[in-house]
């Protein structure tokens, strides 16, 4: 069968104490959270490449994904890997940090050191499990926006992000119009979708059902529901793919083997990949944080926060958005980018869209792309001129 | 959370001695299975509605999908709902039971009747668990040839079904062709595709992750793996569903809410849904079962059985086809079937071929579909006279 007994890393520690800089938070600025709980000792992680100029007008904010980090354009530490986004982001690259300083941060909820599930509770003394408040986008985005007051920047020139990233920066535009010059949300929609949902609530129910989960507290009792969250993370995988994606990867090759070998084993490719892709990720990742992430993502619906009217979003709005999709996307197809771009034409706002061909799928937003990179470095050199910079 | 404990069927009772008519097989008559073992006893387990005529001309036989079964018009007495294809077959259906002799028969591998893991191995008096061999759709095949002769029919007048179902329809032809007069192939196509395989094993992982799987002897040991298969089910089920589908009956719309609960209940509508799907299905499925029959569509490739070619698996045959895909189906999807036609066209074979247009996804063949059942009574009608019936 499988081995999914993988060495892991302590979320404890890198929850309590991150191996990145981070902004820490007491009642004099507690985060209102829309559950209604105020988290009155909280902390956001992130990093920064760059340099911030003198008028502070510089400021890219990235928005990551479901199971991204801080570590934007840079190692992490935890997988000893390089950032997730080092294609889109560095020294020359389209969004260039010789030219912007960029701040990526931690969501909440999230298990690299900003306040979440895996957080120390500090009315118990214990990891927070389950007891912690369910997080919405908007709570992610005020938490954001308390780090950027933090680190005294009023306007940022861009918020850029894809996926659940993408979710991130139409709240920004929606939550804080004055304080955003351009937004980039990429393969990302103003909603989750049925299908999205039922997906994510897969996910959730495979962690779940692992009894090491211990109804949440494994970190207390000392158990980790990783074939749980090895499972959740395989379903999760394939739906970041697209059927050309796999076909062209994988098809029907067998693994290390003339011919199958009528058993359960990994006989063909495509599975061993998914199974290596469950045991790494739990290798670097809380399985609170999954179930308090994709959590996030489902309640999501902008529109819902404006009487069900998207446009009423983006009313008055003064930042230049550009909206990109992907052809293969089936997570976020492009209907989803439409729907956007429709609502910021009716708010009159500035927009330009954009599909791009890829066969990639979801994830081809994180992967080498050059028309995606063609497509930010012209918006991004657009915004900056019209910025002055 | 959530509550996966439901009242179970009895796997062991249903497999050995079946609710239905079963033909049992001895060392006379052994079961030849692709991995090379000979099962030396063996039974299979079927349902037949309407009268075979004297010249026993006019049998249909009917395959089932993944998680089906015998009662494919009648009542199944383990869940004691109806048959799972009443809209098609029937007095003055489609598939008509007044003129048809239509036979339906659990697969090898299957739970309700014909040989399986959960059944027992004479060998040992306990279940066979994992030590079943592992099944191809041929396998099932040969086991319903077995039981066509044994009732002492020589030619089919049609072979129909859907999905996996279809499957064995096209391995029908390939491996019998003097014996199928017509065909009837929906919803499927002649190999399993990477990401169709992907979705398997992480539903296959989800049951061998449940502890109460206890490395396929849960019979012996008196536990079930319940919550796995529950997984495993709820991830299926989306796929043979549609996003469209989804969005059209469930949307976003809230359980018996006003609001969400901030919580990881389930909210929304689709996801108590999906919970129900995954309750409700291991009440009536054995989990090892699920193991062998989704491995057996992984397996299913009927042109690597015929040197890549896939038109030499039809050389020379005298059937009539007729191919039926659905445009909302994304797990089989038109591309499949129009592979399907191609090789039937490059071997000179009568086929017609209609996609359905249908938002409802896979599940399309087996739900009301008037265009669906409008080209079936066309087909089996103008077979019909050409077979003189």
């Amino acid at each position: 069968m499988s081995d999914l007994s993988p060495s892991l890393a302590d979320p404890l520690k890198e929850a309590n104490e991150p191996s990145s800089p981070v902004a820490r938070f007491g009642p004099e600025a507690p985060l209102l959270m829309d559950c209604g709980v105020v988290l009155d000792h909280w902390q956001i992680a992130y990093q920064t490449y760059g340099t911030l100029n003198a008028d502070k007008s510089n400021a890219v904010l990235v928005c990551h994904a479901l199971t991204g980090d801080q570590y934007v354009a840079s190692r992490n530490p935890i997988t000893g890997k390089g950032g997730w986004w080092t294609a889109m982001i560095g020294p020359g690259k389209p969004i260039d940090t010789d030219r912007f300083f960029v701040i990526c941060a931690n969501v909440v909820g999230g298990c690299t050191g900003t306040t979440g599930p895996a957080s120390t509770n500090p009315a118990t003394g214990k990891p927070w499990g389950l007891s912690f408040p369910v997080v919405t986008i908007r709570d992610m985005v005020r938490a954001q926006a308390a780090l950027i007051d933090s680190l005294g920047i009023e306007t940022l020139f861009c918020v850029a992000g894809g996926s659940m990233g993408g979710m991130q920066v139409l709240q920004w535009a929606a939550s804080y119009p004055g304080r955003v010059f351009s937004a980039l949300p990429l393969a990302t929609g103003a909603k989750h979708s049925a299908q999205n949902i039922a997906f994510h609530e897969v996910g959730r129910q495979a962690v779940m059902a692992d009894p090491d989960w211990r109804q949440g507290r494994y970190l207390e009792e000392g158990t980790r529901p990783s074939k749980g969250l090895s499972v959740a993370r395989m379903g999760a995988h394939i739906t970041y793919l697209s059927e050309q994606a796999l076909h062209r990867k994988f098809g029907r090759k067998l693994q290390d083997r003339e011919a199958p070998t009528f058993s359960f084993d990994a006989d063909f490719q495509v599975e061993s990949y998914l199974r290596h892709q469950g045991l790494s990720f739990v290798e670097r990742f809380d399985a609170n944080s999954y179930l308090y992430v994709t959590r996030a993502m489902d309640y999501f619906d902008l529109a819902a926060d404006h009487d069900g009217v998207l446009a009423r979003a983006f009313a008055g709005t003064k930042t230049r958005f550009c909206v990109a999709s992907f052809t293969s996307d089936w997570l976020f197809p492009t209907a989803d980018s439409r729907a956007i771009v429709h609502a910021l034409n009716a708010a009159g706002a500035s927009v330009s869209f954009v599909e791009l061909e890829s066969d990639k799928g979801h994830d081809a937003f994180l992967l080498e792309e050059p028309n995606l990179f063609a497509t930010t470095r012209g918006f991004i050199g657009a915004a900056a001129r019209a910025r002055g910079l």
